[in-house]
């Protein structure tokens, strides 16, 4: 078929006259197409558009006008959020990634939920230390560029806190993806592999336990093993190819894959190579699991098979009947993730949802299934399995092992509750 | 050895006699250890640290200071720049990536480079439209809500200019990597497969060609056949996790995997189906490669596989002898990076780069080489091989078989020139 040159224009109908335009009887005309999937999708109801829109018709922004983009302004509903009540004052607080508003894996970095206990220090680079001392041949004090300067690794990680899904251990409390389970992220660090560091200062052969410690005004401190030390770690200058952020831990942090968020302490001044732990605040009087009776499970540190469906959830209401995309996360700290599974009845009907995306050891990974809504009531659950065959139990399962005392390791299968009217509220099912 | 409880103060040296304190007698200290590539890299002369830093003292912000948080204070030069002269108007110009100061494969999204014709379009999301027209079964106007319920995919890709490096098949012109290479980023993107939809208007059994055309008021088309579109095209939303940026094309854009950047349509709302290429301006005045002969180039889609260091470059000099970190990218339109290869001394001799990171078909992939420098001029270039075991050529070779009258498709091996002050500059070698 031979065509005509085309202006660009938008399309009036006029220049075929054969065919059916849509466009020309404006979006209602879609009513009329048999009520298939197709219709259901495209049909949604919409404002009839009948002016040509006016972003069309002047010049925007030039190239010079944003040397560091930020995002549009119909996405400034798109933020962090904290919850007032948490905690007694906000320079010891945790926000919370929106975790429904996102998708894929990796987390933008402005988004990345953030705990500090001292306020986000802000430290120039050039006047950044870090030093390690203790049981090394080499007691070695080390500037950023020092450390760029030793061979480089890149690595996708998530990162949670233990205490994420905290509030949830006694019933549904929170009423969100983004504050039941929004402490985690995921991005890409670059940086030096801790045990190249570790091989330049030499550790003794008594060596067992280090403890990193931060520079803000609560230098934080735990104790890491050796040995895992020595596996994966990182100390990481940048996230998703930028610098840390400051509330990330610029200039440095260390990075403890698949381990409670915590130990990745940030501002990164110091780590100090021992022979035993050294029984930090952080790891005795928080970061331990009180059980029922009445001793505490310490050194919990792997953070355990979770997922979480982030869409539909509360603040992601279902608003359309027919077809829909649920989505959701799941991640390990163990591994990869081999499977997750989705239930939209409660449990009765379990289906393997779609995982879609690079799927890498102790990182999020994305999952979808495509379902269609007939209106009626949904209880949503999502189940992680990875790949040590590891299961996401229930909550109940992790109460009947742990009882109710603790505020860490929730990593319990989510109930979310759809009604008939499309909102969504976080429930628990026995 | 029985540990006593410490203090969290700055090491002061005192609490372990036996041990030898860098930090007491300053850094000055260090320069009495051998020179081993251990204090070549930990001795860099820097001021004395006497004080305690301030950045311990007071509290900073709170976790709800910062909803979208910002890079530090302290990394301002990060940003995108233009090149004031290279176009008429900033309108209808490009800006650069930052590639000196990255590092991993994401490029962070407020850094990534781009490139419009009519200032960039503000455009809210409910009132956008994708109609697909032309040699289709139906007639669809989509909203993004019908959009999202489609069934959903992730991928990270990168995304080239056809006119990256266009400056150069002139001679060595521009003196930074961010400006001889910068039209290029990476990130994930979050959508809809175009066949997907496709397959949802159903395409006649004698269409050959699509033609996508952008909302903003350039209203940028270009001609791609449908073999490519049901191949890996991607009808976007999201970009590292969250809505794409305005100037990459809020809300919606098309994604060509490994193809010329400007097919890539943004602000992305009509798609038409035909059976012949439309020959638009953006792809016979622009994005045809004149020869020599007189005769051009026409639908050369694929970015051929292409490699940059980015560090050191003329943006990034080189500021210590000892060891130092080469750092790269590499990049194929065909498929993933194979390998890299490396040179300090102009060809002589060549070195296998390590590359760090998740390798992944038809996105960016980093590259490392650990090297010594002994204050000595370098020569230095990287040359990419891809998995279809194409090898990226010199741009001799490429001025050889196309001539010098384009300024597209410049994938030629790169030449930084190091002198002996440390300082980088861009130049050609024969």
């Amino acid at each position: 078929m031979k065509k005509e040159p085309r202006d660009i224009r938008p399309a009036d109908g006029q220049s075929d006259n054969g065919r059916r335009r849509f466009l020309k009887g404006g979006l209602a005309a879609l009513g009329g197409v048999a009520a298939t999937s197709v219709a259901a999708r495209a049909a949604t109801p919409a404002p009839e558009i009948t002016e040509v829109q006016e972003w069309n018709q002047f010049l925007g922004d030039g190239v010079a006008a944003r040397p560091y983009g930020m995002p549009s302004q119909f996405e400034k509903h798109v933020v962090r959020r904290d919850v007032e009540w948490l905690t007694a004052s906000r320079e010891s607080s945790v926000n919370f990634t929106p975790l429904h508003d996102l998708d894929g894996i990796i987390t933008p970095n402005g988004l990345c939920f953030e705990r500090h206990h001292g306020g986000i220090a802000e430290i120039p680079p050039e006047k950044h230390r870090l030093m390690i001392n203790g049981l090394v041949d080499r007691e070695l004090v080390f500037t950023m560029d020092d450390l760029k300067r030793f061979p480089r690794v890149n690595r996708i990680f998530f990162l949670e806190c233990a205490a994420n899904s905290g509030m949830e251990w006694r019933g549904a409390q929170l009423n969100g993806c983004q504050f039941t389970h929004g402490m985690v992220h995921c991005v890409q660090y670059t940086g030096v592999l801790l045990k190249t560091v570790l091989e330049e200062c030499g550790v003794k052969t008594n060596a067992k336990w280090l403890m990193p410690e931060g520079a803000d005004a609560s230098g934080m401190n735990r104790s890491v093993p050796l040995e895992k030390a020595l596996d994966d770690c990182m100390l990481a200058f940048s996230m998703n190819g930028e610098a840390l952020r400051p509330e990330q831990g610029y200039p440095l942090r260390l990075v403890v894959p698949g381990w409670e968020g915590n130990m990745w302490v940030k501002w990164l001044r110091r780590i100090e190579v021992g022979d035993q732990p050294w029984h930090t605040r952080e790891e005795t009087s928080k970061y331990t699991d009180l059980l029922e009776n009445g001793k505490s499970r310490r050194f919990t540190w792997v953070m355990d098979a979770k997922s979480v469906v982030t869409n539909p959830s509360p603040q992601a209401p279902l608003r359309f009947k027919g077809p829909n995309v649920l989505s959701g996360l799941a991640w390990s700290g163990r591994g990869a993730i081999k499977r997750v599974d989705v239930t939209l009845d409660g449990g009765k009907n379990w289906v393997t949802a779609d995982i879609q995306g690079p799927v890498l050891p102790k990182s999020l990974t994305r999952f979808y299934v495509n379902f269609e809504w007939d209106g009626k009531p949904l209880l949503i659950q999502s189940r992680a399995i990875d790949d040590t065959g590891y299961v996401q139990p229930t909550k109940n399962e992790l109460r009947a092992a742990r009882g109710t005392n603790s505020i860490y390791h929730n990593n319990g299968i989510q109930t979310w509750h759809v009604r008939e009217n499309g909102e969504v509220e976080n429930v628990e099912v026995s």
